[in-house]
């Protein structure tokens, strides 16, 4: 950490910055400058500590910090890619993974039609939502354990594993009982109680990106998982909260490069929550191959006029199809497969 | 609802639109234009329905809502002013009420003290954290149960009133046994499980804004307050997230007014969280009560140079006192009293 | 316009907004909803008026807009897809356009340089800047009349053309005789007196994005340019301010697919200036290019560490040399060339 | 500037670091923490280099600043608050002064009535546009010439200064012949050419913060005024843009606490253009008094049902009057007068 002084701080503020750094076993370095003066506290952990305890002293101007406060889903921490297995796909390898199926589980008919769709398009692991949060009470909040239920039937079935929300501490054991993957919504990103849960039970886990969390927000609680062991963790960006109003979430399509230089762990890319519109899915979808996504999570409906939740930003499922012809040319640019 | 249509649709995508609306039994009056036709949708639970149900139909370019989302926070609902009672204290009425606090309960000694600084300098309700979401699992976590106790203790030995925040589903129970007002903080206000469980509890509560949620979103999330029987709801602004750096959170002084016009909810502002540093409290606090704002909630530490948790955002008890001094002149001039 | 009117509006009050409607020529049609009474405007110019003239009127709840403020730029007003021609190069064919070149016009030495080497790596159009418009009136703001004239050099030794950024009225003229194509930039893009200058001049015309413009604000401000009879309109994304911080700008990636669905113009991308940071570009580029825009606009710089502007963000020749190979790869997986 | 090595930085790459600051006379010190080297770079002037100069050097992961890039309009620079005089009233002083009038001159009756009602409720200096930016280019321009001698007719009949916006380089002569302040819309806040204009001008300006500036660039571009020799200068908070959308802009009131610790310039605040709805303005009125505002610019029109440009945000003649009792009270509660 950077301590900058007042210009016009004593020596005793100063000293009192040094003191309570070397009360904490950290190492000092005054750097008297010609306007002011600044200390340099060194030290391995030093991104675990919190900048208040030196901006709170007299004398303090600011402080900031060099190192990250994420650890465990740093690149330093560890420098390889990880992988994470689900069944025998591999998130994180040289194969992108497109996991899609509709946003929630309505009726036995519905998700074994959407299964069939998307897994003979390509996909290999199938997405439907049996708890819903949803941002009014009157909604359509999902089947709850039938949908679970009928997510488990639709795996055993067409032989994918499946993917599904998980919106309550209670519900962590029932979920992880019949999914393969655990979702952690945008909106739970920072349920600590809910990501500790999930931390425990080691199973592979999607770890969606806060509406309004920075990258190193967004790290900083999956190292919520992966400290209690969870290491089984993958990112998914899905589109941050901005002032521009013709697409429901700005998609960050930044945040691949940058976690991916930051950190170690798997990411992919949800373009259908971003978008709110399945106009603006394909382009999406594109893009986030290009720039290096692991995978992707597509809402695709056998009748999005139908949909109880989320119909409009649906695709078809022969739009999905088409879609799946352009993302495997593109893939390939960037040699990938899907 | 509006409905628009593409300038090219046809009769009979026009027709499609109507009658999917009457079979939702709602009235529909249809706008044929000079350069497209606008077909209005009709009906009184308009705001429940998703605008995708029409927005899917083909050759519709737009749907947009008349209706806001919310129903029971609105003050359509309700026109005259909502007060929740806590104790003898009336939030809503004519007197603004200070609740101040240190942010976590660290020790029996650092909140005795603190609770007799804020309740002589005024305060009437005091806060302290007993479990402490916090954005790295490596930071102090909180007292928990014991944190719970101390507020317990705090309450009976100087006759105030406590509020602590609530994280979890499964501790909502034990939290309503010891303090008299639950606080969903800002992370979970999209946390439906939790509002569901505090909705039910009945019990005084008082409900951040999301940093990136709209005054709309903050609204509907109440009804899942409301919706579940517990009208003791108390809206807090603390500050949403915006480009700005110069300050930890931009306090958005206009959601006052807006809710104001919007709900008949209390409202209260806590301008610590949004400022993240002691010496832009006392500017935000005179704002928000000159706004129109129903009450405060302030961070104050005995000692903030020791405090293990968002030290630089407290005042001292001298600071606070001289601060509730100017307080009192500005709930004076505009007709209310502290 | 739809407006819509408070609850308990008098039949006065909808009169008054009707005959308002009547006496601007505009058709008016009433819904009197169960609820409260709804007045659709139709017409065919809505899209010019202002909502205040029906929002100041007494009983009106809110006015909503169907038809968009921008009118020349809109598809609506021309459906087939815009080409730009830069002498012989066509922007928004299938042809993806690569300008490249220094932030700022330094040297002889370093154009000459930079121009040999971004034209041998493939880009057809080489930019620098003469006028910098710089954050700090402290900073190098660029070698003015001088850096054109080396500008006008690079194009007739190496057969290029050149763009270059405009910062003022008075240029305009200065600017048009030495460049192909005038630049207006990000914090320009409202400067409404400079937007008309360059309008009249009628020659090619790069209209960057405002930091913190909607895509709607944008598509009008190109309007300002076709209003004086400038069609060589060529729109450039180059990111929008955020909460995020790894990144200097968020890269809007669905501005891409939502400006061809809304406009005839063609859309290049700035992914330099977004990024900050020479390791963010790549990603961006392909990205860009997967989803359908029409060229890049990018930094390189044959020395970056010797840059005095924005060496961060620029390439090296050798980086750009590889990043060409890839976009290239990128560019035939969805049809198109570079 | 701290300069954060890479993990495996070399020593060569760390000397490279060293020398390129010794080379532009900057001071140096180096700390060799256990995990990695952090280079501190101390000079007088840091604060107007470009971080870029050691972020591109090889094996240096970030570089972070200390100095402000801003000088001129820093409280280091000048310790004691500015105030402007204009006439003989003065910005900045224990007196809130109120600047109110219309969005736009519209005609000679339109502005005799609204300054002598501005007037007489006790508005000391008058607003109106006779140059207005409008988003789209079908909208009113204002009346340019003719409305600024309207602007000098007002100021002669009733003895008030009067403001007015410039927007073009070529019109500051002229805009500044007639009127008493020349105002910088948010929109023209980093057109520098413009800037510089006015700086040399030596006028009382107001800079209006624009819509997604940090209050970092707002004070480096009150910079490019102070360094032409202008030390009239007066800041203006006008609302941010957000993704908040029950508001125009979201009036930041962080800003004033943040300007007043980090300049000595005066700010006032318009909360019509923040509000966009009249019904808002009183409240952020009386929050940017308590807050510790300077001044404010607030839109009264005559006849808001008429008004050519904005008439929704404007206050009539007996609102404005009876805000301006309410805002005496709170004034004087914060030791202040109007």
């Amino acid at each position: 950490m950077i301590v900058e002084m007042r210009k016009n701080a004593t020596q005793d503020e100063i000293d009192e910055v040094i003191q309570r750094a070397r009360s904490l076993d950290l190492d000092v370095q005054l750097n008297s400058g010609t306007d002011k003066a600044v200390v340099a506290i060194l030290g391995k952990d030093t991104g675990k500590l919190s900048t208040d305890i030196f901006a709170v002293l007299p004398g303090v101007e600011s402080v900031s910090r060099i190192m990250k406060p994420y650890k465990l889903a740093s690149r330093e921490f560890k420098a390889e890619d990880s992988v994470v297995s689900v069944g025998d796909i591999e998130i994180g390898g040289r194969r992108i993974v497109i996991m899609a199926g509709p946003c929630a589980v309505e009726s036995e008919e519905q998700l074994m039609e959407a299964t069939e769709v998307v897994k003979s398009a390509g996909a290999c692991i199938v997405r439907g939502g049996a708890f819903k949060p949803r941002t009014s009470p009157f909604s359509f909040q999902g089947l709850e354990k039938k949908g679970l239920e009928l997510l488990a039937q639709a795996r055993e079935r067409f032989g994918v594993p499946v993917i599904t929300e998980v919106v309550d501490t209670h519900d962590v054991n029932q979920v992880a009982k019949y999914a393969d993957v655990l979702q952690i919504g945008a909106r739970n990103m920072q349920n600590y109680a809910l990501l500790t849960q999930v931390g425990k039970k080691k199973c592979p886990a999607v770890l969606k990106r806060g509406l309004s969390a920075t990258v190193t927000e967004w790290l900083t609680a999956a190292d919520y998982l992966l400290a209690e062991g969870n290491n089984k963790v993958i990112l998914c960006e899905r589109g941050i909260r901005t002032f521009e109003n013709s697409i429901r979430f700005s998609l960050d399509i930044s945040s691949i490069p940058v976690v991916k230089k930051s950190s170690h762990l798997p990411l992919i890319v949800d373009p259908s929550h971003a978008a709110g519109h399945y106009s603006l899915v394909p382009a999406m979808a594109k893009a986030a191959i290009a720039a290096g996504a692991d995978g992707l999570l597509i809402e695709v409906h056998p009748n999005p006029k139908e949909a109880l939740v989320d119909g409009l930003q649906a695709l078809t499922p022969s739009d999905f199809s088409r879609l799946m012809e352009k993302l495997r040319a593109i893939a390939k640019s960037v040699g990938r497969y899907i």
